[in-house]
């Protein structure tokens, strides 16, 4: 059975944990993945048949000569780059034409309004003066981002004076392009929410249910599968958003549409990532089909699988690098003991704080014990 | 989080699909994995580090040299070998004092008697004579094993009549080391059973829940899981024995004890084997923990997983290569598509009629729905 005749091999640009959890599912489906590095010693080390830099032309051309479709780790590979790999007939998904949402927030938030979808209110702003003059309008305080290449709270400031985004105006100008940041208002909002989408190239889709996604200093620190919704309309609404945006952008493979659930019951989006995403590390364990094994299955172009979940409750709580105490060999032995039920994912990264260095998922009926013990299991490391 | 600082490589011998599926549950718990495989394009390729004869002393130690810990995919490394890398330090899960009751059938049978499990009737036969006189006690027909090399139904021949053996005699006696075979009373049973045990050096256990395993052939061909056995006796008795067993022969590692639920009630254990096992397959999904992690968690001696079953049935279907009709990434894609509950598991191996290329798990509530899913997935193949 599987693709031995013809096997497809996966090209993914990043050795993250994102391509490093691509690789049970691509060995399961018989599928074969080789991963762009940027480094020696990458968390997806062991599917590394390449390292190099992303941004260099002549690297990723090489790299794509290997494979047979290309996908990623990360956003941040140059559009021109992608756009001269698809010139050049060679497979890349999502394509460049939808991943330029998820790589430029500004053109992402102009896209969503053209399709209707809901977004907090917000502006490009070029200078401090247009920055001031939106804060004003808006209570005086704002969210300022830079539209590209912000990543887990980086790139994102609140603000409640224009001054205070003075040195990203500078680095603007210095850089020559010309570019604007993007303003939104500060949303006053219930909880966060993701909708998690999967698309082949055919347009099949498929989604798994809307999650929580509890964030700690601007990282994702928890998400609670299904998200603990009172309001059914909610749901629906963010299922709507997802599946909405993953159609309008044409995205191929996962999509992560991030959103907020507003105090006054508007359902807004906040983030788009086009691949596998924190908030769906829970399917794992979780669903009947990983957003890794669905992200692979999506940009080989093979039948989408289900996203049923596999228990009432998942919950996946990050581990996030800090100060160790004690040799961590043993800490992980001490978790292992004391979890028998949780799930340990190591990303195989040194430790750093307030680094992903791994996650815990708990699957069980009751999300308020299911999280309880995952809670528990990942602060072993705290 | 996990074993950055220290991490544990597991050297396995041999590249077959259980040290495939090895790889996965690695990658998740930061384990590092090595395999030793037989030949290059080899079911666990992607993980092989060193290609060579697993029979040769000098090959196996070079490669024990560059691991912390040695496993194994299968039986078949030779004792003597393992005994002298004992002697230099290296770690080997199961140890070769009890990998030898799965190296030979006769030993295990003498073994399995001196802990008071129940077995089949057995002797163990020099030549014709001793042969037929024990067929003559046992109503004429009987089971022969080879005591060593036998896997997936090779290696065992019902016979009605002691010259049916005459060629695995000549054999033995061409061979010079004196052996014998063994033959068993033919055993009429209800259905075979197998009972998966995990054990840790310091001791620590844990079963999965009792399986029937379905054979065609003499080769597995479906696992239901939990075995559908009323009597609740039946699963204690299976249970016990396992656990016996387990701690009787001091495993480290999987062990699956393959029993048969004779007509007359008893339990009777058939085979042992000392690994990852087809009748643990479906562990992968219908488990919180596969056997797959357990083994490598049980050879590094980290805690022990939680064995509960996720869904209240799991059935496992294998899939055996034979003539293909159509392309088979082409009746990949629509067993797929047709079937995205069903999870799929490809050991990128060459068809060849009767080889186990592949497995397809369902998981779900009710057994009989959730093992015609399967059975209808794997069938694309047919």
């Amino acid at each position: 059975m599987g693709l031995e005749n013809g096997s497809i091999t996966i090209g993914v640009i990043g050795g993250g944990q994102l391509a490093r959890m691509m690789v049970p599912p691509a060995i399961h489906l018989g599928l074969r993945i080789s991963v762009l590095a940027e480094a020696e010693g990458s968390s997806a080390a062991r599917a590394a048949d390449a390292v190099g830099d992303y941004r260099d032309a002549a690297t990723v051309h090489a790299f794509a000569d290997t494979v047979d479709v290309i996908t990623f780790d990360h956003e941040h590979v140059p559009s021109f780059i992608l756009r001269e790999l698809e010139e050049r007939g060679v497979q890349v998904h999502p394509r460049p034409d939808a991943l330029q949402y998820a790589q430029d927030k500004i053109l992402m938030r102009e896209k969503l309004e053209e399709l209707g979808v809901p977004v907090p209110d917000w502006a490009a702003v070029a200078d401090e003066a247009e920055l001031q003059s939106f804060l004003d309008a808006h209570g005086g305080r704002g969210v300022v981002k830079t539209a590209r290449g912000g990543y887990d709270g980086k790139g994102v400031r609140v603000v409640s004076s224009a001054v205070e985004a003075q040195d990203w105006f500078t680095a603007l100008d210095e850089d020559g392009h010309g570019g604007r940041l993007l303003v939104e208002e500060l949303v006053d909002f219930t909880r966060e929410l993701s909708q998690l989408v999967a698309r082949r190239p055919s347009g099949e889709m498929r989604t798994w249910p809307v999650v929580e996604t509890i964030q700690r200093d601007g990282v994702c620190a928890e998400v609670l599968a299904p998200a603990p919704v009172q309001n059914p309309a909610t749901l629906e609404e963010a299922a709507r958003i997802g599946t909405a945006v993953a159609e309008g952008v044409g995205v191929t493979g996962v999509l992560a549409v991030e959103m907020f659930e507003a105090a006054d019951g508007r359902v807004l989006v906040n983030e788009l990532a086009m691949r596998p995403h924190n908030s769906g590390h829970f399917s794992i364990e979780g669903s009947v089909t990983s957003q890794f094994e669905q992200h692979l299955r999506a940009v080989a172009d093979l039948p989408l699988g289900d996203t049923t979940m596999t228990a009432p409750a998942a919950v996946m709580v990050n581990v996030l690098g800090g100060p160790a105490e004690g040799p961590m060999p043993v800490r992980y032995a001490e978790a292992l003991a004391a979890h028998p039920r949780a799930k340990f994912h190591s990303y195989d990264k040194q430790p750093r704080p307030g680094r992903k260095v791994g996650h815990v998922t708990v699957t069980g009926d009751d999300l308020a014990e299911v999280r309880a013990q995952a809670v528990a299991a990942a602060a072993v490391f705290d």
